[in-house]
């Protein structure tokens, strides 16, 4: 078996057995076969396919590239979210700590930010001293202990996936199905978990913009879930316009303290007790996931996520005084209202503008090595749907930095749209997907 | 524009424009552009194709890597042929001389031995003191002394094309009909051609072992030809045996000093002829291509042809009494002759399996660094047609080492077909292509 025989097959529409599939990842890993063949190779998958065999195969050769966290020491079933990311999406840190509360352990190793869309770990690092770098030892600890833990991904969690990350990233093979699935599924798979929630995003703010080909997604990486025996369901939502009012790091931990308080915004609210009431029916607390969603509900009402929320800020060394008042929070350098230029009904806000507006305010990273301004940021006003007078304010922006405001203004306004009557009412969760059916 | 966006756009099936073709050449060649980038594009050119505009960009930005040789200072129209390569195809060495006489100049530069096929450079170099290596200076001077000269690529030659093939030897992007076509063309351009004859092989022992897939290669050949204006014709021509009855260096270079005397075996002096007789009407010395072949003839049974060849190695610096006495060469240390299991007529002989066989007695190169025994080879007594008896004598092998001999007799009886009634007889030349149509 060669590299060669093996980018052959691929090339020629052939299936991979697993030796092929895992001497490929082997031979990355140990540098064995040189990154010109691997990617060669990624541009016959992302273009050829891979059937659901081959899925798992690379899933599973990706997920052994590096350590398999065991939390059997942990009592009851594990459950995790993934999403695959939008623009203002920090429900990962509004279910967690519910989860938590309802007696759901939640393992969680999340992301940075990744182009237009944020990271839930560069929102957390925005709470003073807020660590997201414990070790493997320290995470089970913590998950144990409190029942969540939100850290980054350690460098023996799928280092295959890193490798093959940065290869696609370069190489147009970004966009990919069954990549995109394995590099999933293969950290999800690492982290210790027995069910797994997806929130497979679709519209102009996510990663998969077309309606099938988030559907497609979805079913990929549930086929892997039930391969690898783990009970594995997803939500197909919408992400037209930005989740919540808040982008940008701080503003969306701000968003999130009022929503574990109950006070959080209705769409945003409605996409957490969803998946939250679904991840505690899949941790056996509730008969059904309507029912999962009632002690959601009741688990903000009580005061008891938001209890489990100081509690996980504390043990992650973040500043509880400063999450209690947030308001004592350094203000952003320079803001600006955008304000609308017509009256009217906001018929849609384009997600991704907001997204990349929000990246060249200070939010993300425009290349790795950026850092990011904890404070910047947009935050919406109207969302889609609301009433609009002329020059009434429809977002603030924020930024260390105002010299690009007037780009970055005439951007934001045209990302949206006023009409004269009510828009139709937009659907939040389309499809619920739980088998593994295929087309 | 960035190379991720050119890859994008050859993975999206969309064409390329000249700017972006030049971009990608460019980057590789000033090592702007690494080879994890270059292979991924290379992938989707090999599965998604070239149009013939992009083809025409590529084979003129390789071009442009390089040096284009200007042989404005001879006189007449410059005609030389190119060969996708055989097993056995030895007609540069008889057509150089043959044309070169009949007054049309051939400036021909040729390559190595590549799989399992052999190289006119290497057979030419069993001459003994016969020089490839002159510099472009002193081709043009012995193109316009002599009226042929038989050279080696210099590295001021399509560069890009040594560094593209280098890693589409590695990628499984070799088979690809745009690549191949602008690999060949922006080498046979730089020569300084006005014309160009091709021969297309196709059958068991060419590198395009189907038919479509050579007659593709032609059309797409001859339309790069006629986008630089020059005037292009292919022919496709069996590859199913061995073209002649000699396989291997110094072997060939008897059967072509045989061929130069009127004593050629009937299918090499058909393509012979054919090709040379072509090329004569395309340099304008014939008023048809059946009295450029007139002309062909003549020029052997004249004797002109065997003058010109001498002319050719002693400017070359080749031993020309080694050529007028081949007896006198050394011969191999081992020989052994392969005998006919059964009696009947030949059906036919696997090429390729003779080609494979040959490298590994030593006529070619199973790695780039392996030194050709010149002497090795095999010699066909019999050939597809011909009747054999039980234990007749169908080749003889030659090599410096006889380990290998019985694993390779094997394999040589088993590439001969053998049946009681004569077979159908085969066409040697299937076609002749010289306009542009497309299917």
């Amino acid at each position: 078996m060669t590299v060669y025989d093996i980018i052959s097959l691929k090339r020629d529409r052939k299936e991979l057995n697993r030796q092929q599939i895992e001497f490929m990842i082997d031979g990355l890993i140990e540098d064995q076969i040189p990154d010109y063949q691997v990617s060669a190779w990624l541009m016959a998958v992302y273009l050829n396919g891979m059937t659901d065999s081959e899925k798992w195969y690379l899933t599973q050769a990706m997920l052994h590239s590096g350590q398999v966290i065991n939390l059997n020491e942990v009592d009851g079933i594990k459950v995790d979210k993934h999403s695959t990311g939008g623009v203002g999406d920090k429900t990962s840190i509004i279910l967690a700590p519910v989860v938590a509360a309802a007696g759901v352990a939640v393992p969680m190793i999340s992301g940075r930010a990744l182009g237009h869309t944020g990271g839930t770990l560069d929102k957390l690092e925005s709470i003073p001293g807020f660590r997201i770098d414990y070790s493997i030892e320290k995470y089970k600890k913590m998950v144990a202990d409190v029942g969540a833990c939100l850290i980054g991904q350690t460098k023996e969690i799928a280092p295959a996936d890193k490798k093959l990350y940065a290869l696609r990233d370069v190489t147009a093979t970004i966009q990919s199905i069954p990549l995109i699935s394995a590099s999933i599924m293969s950290k999800k798979l690492a982290e210790g978990i027995d069910a797994l929630v997806l929130d497979v995003k679709t519209g102009s703010g996510a990663f998969m913009q077309e309606y099938n080909q988030s559907v497609s997604l979805a079913k990929s990486l549930i086929s892997i879930g039930e391969q690898a025996g783990k009970k594995t369901v997803a939500y197909i939502t919408n992400m037209e316009q930005p989740l919540g009012n808040a982008i940008g790091n701080w503003l969306e931990i701000v968003e999130c303290i009022e929503a574990l308080q109950g006070k959080g915004p209705d769409d945003l609210m409605e996409i957490s007790h969803t998946l939250s009431g679904t991840m505690i029916w899949m941790g056996h607390k509730a008969e059904s996931i309507d029912h999962g969603i009632e002690i959601s509900k009741e688990m903000i009402a009580s005061g008891k996520a938001w209890e489990k929320f100081l509690d996980i800020v504390e043990k992650q060394q973040g500043s509880t005084d400063m999450v209690k008042n947030p308001y004592n929070y350094p203000a952003a350098n320079h803001s600006l209202e955008i304000k609308s230029p017509g009256a009217g009904y906001i018929k849609s806000i384009n997600a991704l503008t907001l997204g990349l507006c929000s990246v060249e305010l200070g939010a993300g990273r425009l290349k790795q090595e950026d850092s990011i301004d904890p404070e910047a940021g947009i935050f919406l006003h109207k969302k889609v749907g609301q009433s609009v007078a002329r020059n009434e304010k429809i977002m603030t922006i924020y930024s260390q930095r105002s010299d690009d405001f007037e780009n970055i203004s005439k951007r934001l306004i045209s990302a949206v749209v006023v009409q004269n009557t009510p828009p139709e009412p937009q659907k939040l969760i389309f499809e619920f997907l739980e088998s593994s059916e295929r087309n």
